[in-house]
């Protein structure tokens, strides 16, 4: 393990330096989180396509079980069954609005991770740093269990398991436990664990989860395993994905009609039925899930017992167990909802689940049509402390606070925002192909060929993978 | 397919031009061979251990359904379910001697495969060619089903079905259907279909099958798929392979004890049985066979309903079926080896079966030990015309003839170079390891780690693969 061993040092030396303002030792947290062994044991894959612009570099590096697809360079790194999906990265030529302004790329984005150890994180989307627009830069940066880097480049950073960063630039921070992001540049901020924060020029959502509320879902201490409900709900279904990955090429047990893709690396059980224009990424698990047209499941995504009527949004992350969703509901990174068994969560057309929200119910409960919610939500009380009607959240222009949640700003502006987003979402994933002709990864998808890759597994170099350069 | 179409084009132009004294289109014979869709359809892999130095380079070729191993570029070329295995090159600061000298390699050698298609076929070892130590060099040919390069520099070559090219140099040659060539340095030799030509400073063997007797075995028509027994053998065998590459993660099927070695990629049916220090190699077929300690099975080679007592060899692409071998038995490249069913062939210890040996049988048959065989033998009486005591073999010093067979030069020579080699085969592939402790590939392979590479599925480049380049 020797050269595996010093990689590892090199690596959080790094990241301990730009973290010196906190006083935080990301050693402690994370050094002991993924074995040597297990960094040996799995392979890397990569996907071929004749849509994305191709180009890789794995140099000094493990990448046991990551998935990398569109162009990306992995240098003196360690990225533990971490899926970089760079498949909507800016192309040369391209140009990209901020602020009013208009940048013309001179070359096609990249992602670029150097002396970085992420485990289990999601890298995805393009860098919305419109500083360096033709890279996506993640450097001397740990990440802890099921992190999302989302558009996001970091720099000197650390995140904790389930954190988000998403649409923002990041120098030197520390991202709590289960914390979501998405605020413009930060430069040595620390997040406290549980933090859901959006800023942008005209409007602030700020939500802080009960440190007790949260404790039983997810809490992490220095040198163990992240814990807790939703740890033990994803560590329990490993197994699943352990199949997939060591028979990628068996038949899915399922039809997928023409229009729709779903991974191979994705975990598909029970009755679960897929319409058309549906997108099931790798990663994804779905057990018993109905996917209505249009609807998708992304990385990380859990759909169980549950049916998603039509252009549903399942974020990277997100679980959605016992539920059933009306048309076009947008269910954030890394959220839980969870409705009772034999009487399941209703959530109304057009509803807007915030990013970490938590839903966990013991009875029915029905989250009207057209309502944002948040949060932490065990029962019918806690939904109107967490949650608002659409309609009048586009009222608000000054500060309201509701519970733990502060907003200031322009509501409908923010309102805006999700919905645009959500409309990118359903576009790029290639639920309106039918309508407007435009393919999107559901199209796509089914014509990636995929690539695999293995570290040495004796030797000095065991557990490294050797140098590897792909072009077209 | 464009780009693909382009491709065959050129190496076909380039193999034709080279072979133009004997009035002969390659075109004709190998264009149709194999689809476009099929070379879209395969994936490629090599390995990767800590044992061989790593560097690979595939750059627009199709190398579908391919294996690589040890030090390989492959430039504009398609290899198509070849096994490249460069697991014996030549090392920098290596002797090799030749004719008294000795040369020191200033360089890793390196597999070199330049405009060039290649269908079905085994290269292997290392260059024999003194004046290119470096460089195992494979250009402007084209070889059809089942051929082996063995150790042997080609340029400007035609290489028939099931022909074998071993431990020689060759330059604009066409070598028949089921001909087999160790003949030093050839220059423009035409050697017709079903030759079996060893040559050497002090000896010379030459056998060549009746047109007749070879035909119902294996015979080739310019723009047909080869035909006859030996290729419907393997062509009825072809669903197993298909089941092990499509799952290469699958449990083998059987114990494989330690300092034994089990290719995920060999196909394991029935009561099959392998003892210590046995090598089974990818893409041999194993069907009832008992591997006896020390026994090998190479590429491409059958062994069904088949007892190998010990140290028992047999060669790339040969077949062994219902057949009991004694200890050290040779069976040469390519032999088709079959004892009627119910009253097994019979091989006694020491016998040496010369590559392309046909031995087909209806009734029961015992070759008595230390006896070498050769050409078509289907009953008791063709044996008399086709072997010689290896005693008696060593008697030779001027020429003698035995049916189609000519023997030349000195006989002790020849049966000390064959059991030199046999010697070395076991050495290499670790058949010795417990009594010597020097490990052959039977102790290395268990940590070969496996590496999948994939063409283009759609767009201008379908059917290639994108330019890969692999260091340590």
């Amino acid at each position: 393990m020797q050269q595996l061993e010093i990689l590892i040092d090199r690596i959080l030396s790094r990241v301990n330096l730009n973290l010196r303002p906190f006083n935080f030792k990301v050693d402690e947290s994370i050094r002991n989180l993924v074995s040597s062994e297990k960094l040996t044991r799995f392979y890397g894959f990569y996907g071929v396509t004749s849509q994305h612009p191709l180009q890789f570099n794995f140099s000094r590096s493990n990448v046991g079980g990551s998935y990398f697809l569109g162009k990306c360079v992995v240098d003196h790194s360690i990225l533990h069954k971490c899926d970089i999906r760079g498949d909507e990265l800016k192309r040369k030529g391209d140009t990209f609005e901020h602020n009013g302004g208009t940048i013309v790329l001179g070359d096609d984005e990249i992602i670029r991770i150097r002396d970085s150890f992420l485990i289990h994180t999601l890298v995805h989307n393009y860098s919305h740093d419109p500083e360096h627009p033709e890279e996506f830069l993640i450097q001397n940066t740990a990440a802890a269990h099921y992190a999302n880097i989302h558009g996001a480049p970091v720099e000197g950073c650390f995140l904790g398991p389930f954190a988000t960063v998403d649409l923002c630039t990041l120098h030197g921070c520390k991202i709590g436990t289960f914390s979501y992001v998405q605020a413009g540049d930060l430069f040595h901020e620390n997040i406290p664990d549980g933090t859901i924060w959006v800023k942008r020029d005209n409007f602030e959502f700020r939500y802080t989860f009960d440190e007790k509320g949260l404790a039983p879902y997810i809490h992490f201490e220095p040198g163990k395993l992240p814990e807790g409900i939703i740890m033990d709900f994803v560590e329990s279904r490993k197994e699943g994905f352990r199949e997939v990955f060591e028979n990628p090429y068996c038949e899915l047990p399922i039809d997928v009609p023409e229009g729709s893709a779903v991974s191979p690396y994705s975990v598909i059980r029970g009755q679960t039925v897929v319409q058309e224009l549906v997108l099931v990424s790798q990663r994804a698990y779905l057990d018993s899930a109905w996917m209505g047209p249009g609807a998708n499941a992304q990385e990380n995504s859990y759909i169980i017992n549950s049916r998603l009527e039509k252009n549903d949004v399942t974020a990277h992350g997100a679980k959605i167990i016992n539920a059933h969703l009306a048309e076009r509901v947008f269910v954030g990174f890394n959220s839980f909802v969870r409705g009772a068994e034999g009487n399941p969560l209703k959530i109304g057309k057009g509803c807007m689940v915030m990013p970490h929200t938590i839903i966990d119910l013991e009875e029915g409960l029905e989250i009207p049509a057209e309502t944002a919610v948040w949060g932490l939500i065990r029962n019918a009380e806690d939904l109107k402390l967490h949650s608002i009607a659409l309609k009048d959240l586009e009222t608000i222009t000054g500060e309201v606070s509701l519970g733990n949640m502060v907003f200031k700003g322009n509501g409908k502006a923010f309102a805006d925002v999700f919905r645009k987003r959500i409309d990118h979402i359903l576009e790029v994933n290639g639920a309106y192909y039918k309508e407007t002709g435009q393919k999107g990864h559901a199209q796509d998808d089914s014509f990636i060929s995929f690539n695999i890759i293995q570290p040495y597994l004796t030797g000095r170099y065991k557990g490294l993978f050797p140098t590897i350069d792909i072009r077209p």
